[in-house]
C-alpha cells in the first residue's frame, strides 16, 4: 500500500477506532501520584500520524495538552548520548530491560556495580539528566526545551510549570533513588539540581501532533524529512528505537512488542510516542492508565491500528 | 544492495571476519555445568548464512555438531502455540524479559502469579515442554524432534544421547525449578516427566546450516522458501521472534539489539541462531561463552556483520 | 515463688486460661499443604507443663496426637551437632534469622554462598537431615527415632505413616529447595533418600506430655532431671535454645520473643515446644495456625502465662 | 560466685583478656562511610564493667571517646516507647530480624506495609527518630540528649560536632532510606528534619564508663541501681534487650547470641553496649569493624568473657 493511500485509509478509519478504544479507558485510572494529574480527563483519547510528506491524520481528544513525563526520556538520552558519547553514557547505565517497576530500587541493591540497568526507568532517566551539559540545572534544562522544540518544531513548547512544582515537592521516590545513586557513586552532582533538571524535562507540556513531530524523526533516522533539517547521529536514533522496544513501555514492554510490535515510549500522563520507522511519527495520549502505568485505551488503539495495518516490525 | 550481490560480499569477507572474531574466544569459556560440553574445543567458531534461494556462505567450523540446548526453545515454544493456541501458553508463562539470569528463582518467589516471566528463560521453557501435546514423554518428544527434523529440512537430525544423559544425570537446579512450579501449580504433570522432554530437545545435535535453515524459516514468516513449504502460522513466527529480541540473549539481550539488532537466540553450547527478516537464516556456533552465557566470538562476528551490512531492525 | 507453689497456681488457672485462648482459634486456619494435617480438629488447644521434679499440670487437649513437623528440627540439630560437631555443621548452615519465610528460596539465591540462613527454615533442616550419620537413609530415621524417644522417655513413640506418605508425595517445594541445595553444592547426598530422613522426622507422632518432657531435657541443660540421665551436651542445648529464641517461630520470632520471652519452637501440626529454663518443660498443641505459621492459640496461651507468671527471659 | 568475687576476677583477668583480643583488630577495618570515623585508631580496644553496687572493672582504652552511632538506637526507641507507647511505635516499625544489611532497601520494597523490618536497622531507627515528642528538630534532639545524660548520669555527654557535620553532609544512604519511608507514607515529617535528629543521637560521644552505666540501667530493668532512680518503664526495658538479642548485632546477630548469648547493641564507630542480666552494665569499644559491622575485638572480647564467665542467658 504506498504511503498516501493508507494515510487516506487511517483518516477514514480513526475515528471509529478511536471510539472503540475510548471504551477501555474504564478499566484504567488516572496517574495520582502528580497531584496536578489527577485532573486528566479519564475518558480522553487522542491520536496524530505524520508522515516524511506532512500528511497527517488526527482524531479524537489529539489537541488536549499533556506533560511529555517518561515519554521525554528517550531525547534526554539521546541528547547524553550527543553530549558525552556512548562510551560514558554506558557507563553510568545498562542496557537491559529489568523485569522491575519502573521505580524499583531493587537492582540497584542487589546487582553490581549498582548502576541503573537501562535508562528508561526512573533511575536510570535521573542520570541520565545528570549527563546533560550545561553550567548548572537552569542551562541543562535549557538545553533540552531547545533540544525538544527543534525536534517537534514548535518554539511555543514550555514547561507545565503547576505540574512541575506539583511533582518537584511531592516526587519522594524519585529523592530515594537519587540518593542511592548518589551513595553508589553513579550520581556525582547534588541530588536537587539533578531533581531539577529531571522534573523539568518530565514538565514539558505537548499534544499529539507535537509528538507525532518528534517521532517522525526517530522514524527518519535523526532527520525531519518535512524541514529538511538533520537533528540526531543515526547510530543514537537506532540506540533510541532500540530501548524503546526492550523497555519503553515500563515492564509491559514484551506484551506491547508481541501486541503492536513498534518502538514506544508511554508517560504517566498518558502519552504514548511511537513510530513505524521509515514512514509514519505517531502521538497518543489517553490519560487512564493499566496496572502497569501504559494508557489503556492507547494500547488498545495501537493494537487495533498495527494489526489492521500490519505494522508489526517482527 | 541486491542479494546476491550482498551473498557473494559475505562469501568473499567472512574467513577474514572469523578469523578476527575467533580471537575473542580467548575470553570466554566453554560451558561445564553439563560436563559433556566441557569437551567442545573453546577456539571453535563456524557460521552459515542461507537466502531464500537457497544461496549460502559459510565459514570456520560451521560443520561442527553440537546440541541445540536453549536455541530449541524457540521451536518448542512454537510447537506449544500450534498446540495449545495464544490462550493457553500465555496463561503458563508471561510475555516480558525478566532481568534476572535464566536459572534465576527469584521471580517466581516474589512476583505474582508465579508464572514464569517468559518461555525462553529455563523455568519457562520447562513450562512449555509441558504443553506439548502427546501420549506421555517419548511421544511428545518425538513430535518435537519431527518438527526440528521439518524445520531443519533433515531426517538425520537426532539427539546426542551422551549430552541428553550428561545433563539429565545433573541438572539439579532445573529440577529445583520444576518443583517450584509444580509447588505453584503451573506444572501440573510429573515432574521427571517433563523434564525429560526438556532435556530430549536441548540435546538435539544440529551444524550451523541446519541452524541458518531453521533460521531462514522464521525469516520468511513461516514458510520455507527453499521448499515452499509452509511450516509455521505467521503470527507465532511474530511472536517468536519478538521474544528473540527481548529475551533471547539470557540478560544480554537489550545490549545485543544495541550492537546487533537482529532476532536471536543463544544457547549454552555455544550455538546462536538469528536472522535477516526476509533475507537470511543464520546459524553461528561458538563455544567459548562470555559472563552472560553468550558465546563470545559469535556475539563478535554478529557485531562485526550487523554493522559492515547495515542489518539491523532498528 | 517457689516451684511447687507455681505448679499448684498454674494446675489451677490453666483450664480457664486455655478456654479464654481456644476462641482465638476461631482466627486461625489448619495447614492444608500436608492434606493429611487438614483433618486435625481446628478448635483444639492443650497443654502440659512439666517440672524436674515431675509435677505436671495439664489442660485442654493435651492428649491428642500431632507429627512434631518442624518442631523435630531442633532435636535433629542438636543430634547433627553431636555426630558432626559445630565446624562441620556451621560449614553447611548459618546462624542468622532470616527475615524470608520457612520455604523461601530467596537468600540461597541472593547471598554467596548460598548455604541456608540457619538451620530451623525448611533449607537448613534439610541440609541437618543430610548431616545425620546413618548408612542409608533408614538407618540414618532409625537414629532419629531413638534420640526422640530417649529425649521423651517415651519408646512407644513412632511416625506416623499417613501423613509421612501424604508429606512425602506432596512437598513440591521442598524437593525444589534440595535441588537448589544439591546444584549449589550444599546438599551431597541424593536428594530423595535426604528428603525421607526429613520426611520421617517430621512425621514423629507426640502428644503435650511427650513434648514437655523432650523440653524439660532442654530446660535443664541436656540432662533429664526425672530420669538423672545425661542426654545431651551442654553447649549444643545452648545453642539450640538460642535459634529458639532467634529463628524458632518462623518470621514471628521476634514478636514472639517480646511477647512471650521463651525459647520455642512451632510446627506447622499446631505444636510449640517451649520451655522456662531451669524450671519448666512445656508442650502446646492448637492447629488452627495464624498468617505465620503458628498456632494463633497457643502462642496467646504462652503470652497469656508468660505475662501472668513472669517468665520472659528478658 | 557471689558478685564481687567475680568483679575481682574480672579485674585480674581484663588487661590480658584485652591484649589477646587487641590483636584480633588487625583482622578489622575502621569505619570510612562517615569521614570523620576513618580517624580513630585501628587497634584501640577499651571496655568497662560496672556492677548495681558501684564496683567496676576497666581495661584498654576505656576512656577513649566514641559516639554512639547505632548504639542510641536502643534509647531512641526506648524515648519513642516511653512517648507514644507500644502501639503506636509498632504500627510504624516491626518486630523481626531482617535478614539483610543494616542500610538495606530490599523488605521495604518486597514485603508490604513497607514499613521497616523492626527499629535498630536504620529505616526503623530514622522511623523511631521521627516519633520523639518535641516541637521541632531541636527540641526533639534536645530531649534525647536530656535522656541519655540522665541514663548515663553525666551531664557532660554531648554531641561530637564535627562528626555530626561529617555523617550529615555524606548520609546519602539514609537519605534514601528516609525518602522511600516517606513515599510509602510511614515518614510524615520533613525528611531533613527527621535526619538532623536522627544524625544528632547518632554522634553524642561518650566513653566505656557512661556506656557501662547506662547498659546497668538496662541490666536493672529501667533503674539506675546506683543512684536509685526509676528511668525507664521495665516492660520497655524488657523490649529493648529482646531487640538487642534478635537484632542489636546487625545480620550478626544470631552468631552473637550462639557466641556469647547476652544482649547487645553495636555501633559504626566500634562500640559495643552489652549487659549481664541483674548483674553488670558493660560497654567496649574498639573501632576495626569485621564485614557485618561489628568491633572484631570487641566480639572477640565478649566471647572470651562470656565463656569463662558463663554469662550467656541461654
Amino acid at each position: 500500500m504506498p504511503f498516501t493511500a493508507e494515510m487516506d485509509a487511517l483518516r477514514a478509519c480513526l475515528p471509529q477506532r478511536v471510539a472503540v478504544s475510548r471504551a477501555h479507558a474504564a478499566n484504567g485510572q488516572v496517574a495520582s501520584y502528580i497531584p496536578d494529574l489527577a485532573k486528566t480527563p479519564r475518558e480522553a483519547l487522542g491520536i496524530s500520524i505524520l508522515d516524511p510528506s506532512g500528511n497527517s491524520a488526527s482524531a479524537g481528544d489529539s489537541g488536549l495538552p499533556f506533560t511529555m513525563q517518561s515519554v521525554s526520556k528517550v531525547f534526554t538520552l539521546i541528547l547524553a548520548l550527543m553530549d558525552r558519547g556512548e562510551h560514558i553514557v554506558f557507563s553510568k547505565v545498562g542496557m537491559e530491560p529489568s523485569g522491575d517497576n519502573f521505580n524499583s530500587m531493587l537492582k540497584l541493591e542487589l546487582v553490581e556495580p549498582g548502576i541503573p540497568f537501562n535508562p528508561l526507568i526512573n533511575a536510570g532517566a535521573i542520570v541520565i539528566s545528570s549527563l546533560i551539559k550545561g553550567d548548572g540545572p537552569q542551562k541543562k534544562s535549557a538545553r533540552i526545551l531547545h533540544f525538544f522544540r527543534e525536534l517537534a518544531h514548535n518554539d511555543a513548547l514550555d514547561y507545565n510549570l503547576e505540574e512541575y512544582r506539583s511533582e518537584s515537592s511531592t516526587a519522594f521516590r524519585n529523592r530515594s533513588l537519587a540518593y542511592f545513586l548518589k551513595d553508589n557513586g553513579v550520581l556525582k552532582d547534588d541530588v536537587e539540581e539533578v531533581l531539577d533538571v529531571y522534573f523539568h524535562h518530565c514538565a514539558v507540556e505537548i499534544s499529539c501532533p507535537d509528538l507525532a513531530r518528534m517521532a517522525l524523526v526517530l522514524a527518519c533516522g535523526g532527520n525531519d524529512p518535512i524541514s529538511g533539517q538533520s537533528l540526531i547521529p543515526r547510530r543514537f536514533v537506532q540506540i533510541a528505537k532500540t530501548f524503546m522496544v526492550t523497555c519503553g513501555m515500563y515492564n509491559a514492554s514484551g506484551e506491547f512488542a508481541i501486541g503492536v510490535g513498534l518502538p514506544a515510549k508511554s508517560g504517566v500522563s498518558g502519552g504514548i510516542m511511537t513510530m513505524v520507522p521509515g514512514r509514519y511519527g505517531i502521538g497518543v495520549v489517553g490519560p487512564a492508565l493499566n496496572r502497569k502505568g501504559n494508557s489503556v485505551a492507547g494500547v488498545h488503539l495501537l493494537e487495533t491500528l498495527s494489526r489492521e495495518f500490519d505494522w508489526s516490525l517482527f
